[in-house]
């Protein structure tokens, strides 16, 4: 490809969504920066002088992607609550499927005791969290046990989506009716359950 | 620590006994061979002829971990179906407060793109998936969405544990009741679900 002339911001973009767009198909391992360089047309020296090494490389890379599926799953505030959250779990169940090996890599392995994608994990998890109280309207700082079960069901939706995946012996809207299910009945269970107030 | 002569067996089982040991305390980035291998009282190079890479010996490491954990938590087959279901969390539980960092570093993103770490994640999860259809005595084969809400609830058990690690503002089995009843209340909303049956 041609050497083409991107002003630094747009070219940290370019090299972004040019790993975004490898690890939809690939696992991290095997996107190899020499690949991403040529695919933007620049050296591999030039790749390195906007992000100094390939973890900071990943690191901007899986932090796009989470934006992305935050993004894409983002509530829409004129349905109705149930709705909000159903629209929320088939845009989620609908990009899952659409990035398989990067979802994977986000799920899965990918922080490899690396605080700063752990702390994108957590980021994104909690957004999720917070969304959900939202959506469902609950009031903040409820019982222990509710936060608890979010969090669970957040690890919850991700292992039933790969199950999913993997088998597609499902049809979609029947896995997002059980991921739905599942979230009223936990929170059922939370609220009986109680615990000291979370902060 | 004086050098012992250890035959290969127990020297392999030795080092893996220190891995674990620290992994309890520290992230596995942090555990350094140097200092398995000073603790053993072997040379670095020694280590590395039991271990070739440090790769293999962590994966040796956590696949002892994830053994030791489904050996903890192994049903008590004398015990009737919900008790020995509520034994095994609290099992799980108690390992997993014991060895919290050790926990984190097999839930959370150890496997890296690691295809083999990958591999002991899965079994381990299919393992307790199995465990569980035996304690409640379902019919192997069911439905396809009793499969994904069981792979479902072990993503539920892993994150709310992780939760609870972090705020420990719920007695300890209040969360196991929360475990165990979102449990139950899976298994009924994936038997009106239904799906093809799995194979």
């Amino acid at each position: 490809m041609a050497h083409t002339r991107l002003d630094p911001e747009a070219r940290r973009r370019q090299l972004i969504e040019l790993g975004l767009k490898m690890l939809s198909c690939e696992s991290s391992e095997q996107v190899a920066i020499d690949r991403i360089a040529e695919a933007a047309g620049i050296s591999r020296g030039l790749l390195f002088h906007y992000f100094p090494t390939k973890r900071d490389y990943h690191v901007a890379v899986v932090r796009a992607a989470a934006d992305h599926m935050l993004e894409v799953t983002a509530p829409d505030p004129d349905l109705p609550v149930i709705e909000r959250l159903r629209a929320g779990l088939m845009a989620y169940v609908d990009f899952v499927a659409a990035n398989h090996a990067l979802y994977v890599s986000l799920v899965r392995g990918a922080a490899g005791g690396d605080d700063e994608l752990q702390q994108i994990f957590d980021q994104t998890r909690t957004r999720i969290v917070d969304r959900v109280v939202e959506a469902l309207a609950m009031p903040p700082g409820g019982p222990a046990a509710v936060r608890t079960v979010l969090r669970g069901w957040v690890g919850f939706v991700e292992e039933s989506t790969l199950d999913w995946l993997g088998h597609r012996d499902l049809e979609r809207d029947a896995l997002v009716t059980l991921q739905e299910q599942v979230l009223l009945s936990s929170i059922e269970t939370a609220a009986s359950v109680g615990g000291i107030p979370a902060r």
